[in-house]
């Protein structure tokens, strides 16, 4: 079992939401109404040796990393970060300033997302891990499951470069190769909020790769997402990378995780308006069925499993 | 370092909440304020060896503790829970029916307590744990820093019975010893968050033994808190144990922790008054000055730590 069917299971054993109009397990981010639309909640976790490997990077961009994969969630559900509390395992013998450097790079993410941190907790633990505590607000709550046949299918900007970065890194590359400068200081499209507000039927952050966060949308909403990879956007640091080593970088964009671009669906006509100006993307459509389909061949979900996998 | 200064030391390096009215560190819960009061947050963890043991108790009280601990700060604040989400670390090899028993424990909390389960976050990790947010609601938020010469020093509660639980627990005890079963299933005391709000100065909920806690809120409050021996509630059960084992059962009071009662202080002169009926007892009274009192003579604080501490 993946870590969202246990995680759904887990959740079920507790029973439906006794609150009115409140959001449970199944989008990016749950949420709460409240007098001016919704409080989004929000938790993510980096594992030390999962998630990240210390040394790798510096600490500043764990800290950075964890604030914006948080952040991408309330961004994804059309909301904006508000204030975090965050939960630390420490190990015994860690030195005080990896986490100092983590908390600096939290600082960091705090001033261009715009969140507080209000404080937090901290044990002893057998490994480093670090748990965000996201809260946000957002007018409208964007599900993921709102895409509808006759829909366009949209990106918010090139996918790869953090999966190829990490390779990058690993292979004892530079921390400022550009590709790598992409894996350590990913942004949340909190730039995008209003424009999502304005138009868009589902939406969802690709923490995961295209294909997972795909087939997600498309199950959640009930249609079929047929998608061009000849529309895929790539950067050119990554067609750069790709052009060494033999590798598509296509493949990199489907299976690899934690850009933090969103993906997104509008309706014909007016619902890509908003977009203007801001790099978006049309790659495909919806239509009526099940599944993905990447050009007119069933796509699988081919990413990241935190329970199964190891960076 | 002990938790509390790491946590708070780190928070700081994050700067100062930027959102007007933000409750950040050094009270139960940090809070945001918001149109009908104050929305609360909370985090806590528990980690397995540290703060709970597998086997020895089963794992629905797991869940039921966590639960009842963030539900504790909640109602310290003066609020009602409202929705949590929850954090797993997941070791190789747990056997599913484990995490299960957990989540029954913090269905029966969300059922008694009233707030929802509306996700949460799973990873592979070398050792169980559990990190549960809270949110909560309160219209006053109730500070550990309002403490005033002339208060009334109160207690919820009779305290140390959790920890004799423990003990009776470790010695193979049966779970349904008195004791055992107040280890197992303390209460979050949001049956006085009515009469807190109408009031109280200061409140704090005890979590990790009186005298940690005192020392806390006079510490917060610029005063010195003294209290009387003579006063301290002790249960039936704990006094039988005690006169079992030649043990005094102040010390548990003093030192032991989870027990999840409430100290706050009310004025004198109809501060008590919203409390008749609920079982609290006065145990002394906030003087000018600094420091704890007990009988006369300073009281250090001997709580628990989570980092330091092994259960």
């Amino acid at each position: 079992m993946g870590e969202f069917e246990l995680i759904a299971k887990l959740t079920e054993r507790v029973g439906a939401p006794r609150t009115p109009g409140a959001i449970g397990i199944g989008h990016d981010c749950a949420a709460l109404p409240d007098r001016d639309g919704y409080l989004l909640l929000k938790c993510d976790i980096a594992v030390e040796g999962r998630h990240f490997v210390r040394g790798l990077i510096p600490g500043a961009d764990i800290g950075w990393r964890i604030a914006t994969a948080t952040c991408s969630d309330i961004a994804a559900s059309g909301g904006r970060p508000a204030a975090a509390l965050v939960s630390l395992g420490v190990p015994r013998g860690c030195p005080e300033r990896d986490l100092e450097e983590v908390y600096d790079g939290l600082a960091e993410a705090a001033r261009a997302y715009g969140f507080d941190v209000l404080g937090g907790n901290v044990s002893g633990a057998g490994e480093l891990f670090i748990d965000v505590f996201m809260t946000g607000r957002g007018r409208r709550f964007l599900p993921r499951s709102g895409a509808k046949p006759g829909d366009l299918v949209v990106l918010s900007g090139p996918l790869g470069d953090s999966a190829a970065g990490l390779e990058v890194l690993r292979s004892g590359g530079s921390l400022d190769h550009p590709l790598a400068l992409r894996h350590r200081r990913p942004r949340a499209r909190l730039d995008l909020v209003d424009a999502l507000q304005a138009s868009v039927h589902a939406c969802i952050d690709i923490s995961d790769g295209l294909s997972s966060e795909l087939n997600h949308m498309a199950k959640a909403s009930g249609a079929c997402l047929t998608v061009e990879r000849r529309r895929l956007p790539v950067s050119d640091a990554l067609r750069a990378h790709c052009t060494q080593t033999g590798k598509d970088p296509v493949d990199y964009a489907l299976s690899g995780g934690e850009d933090y671009e969103l993906l997104f669906t509008v309706p014909r006509g007016g619902g890509l308006q908003p977009f203007g100006g801001l790099g978006t993307r049309v790659i495909g459509e919806v239509v009526a069925g099940s599944g993905v389909l990447l050009d007119g061949k069933p796509l699988a979900s081919t990413g990241w499993d935190h329970l199964r996998s190891q960076p």
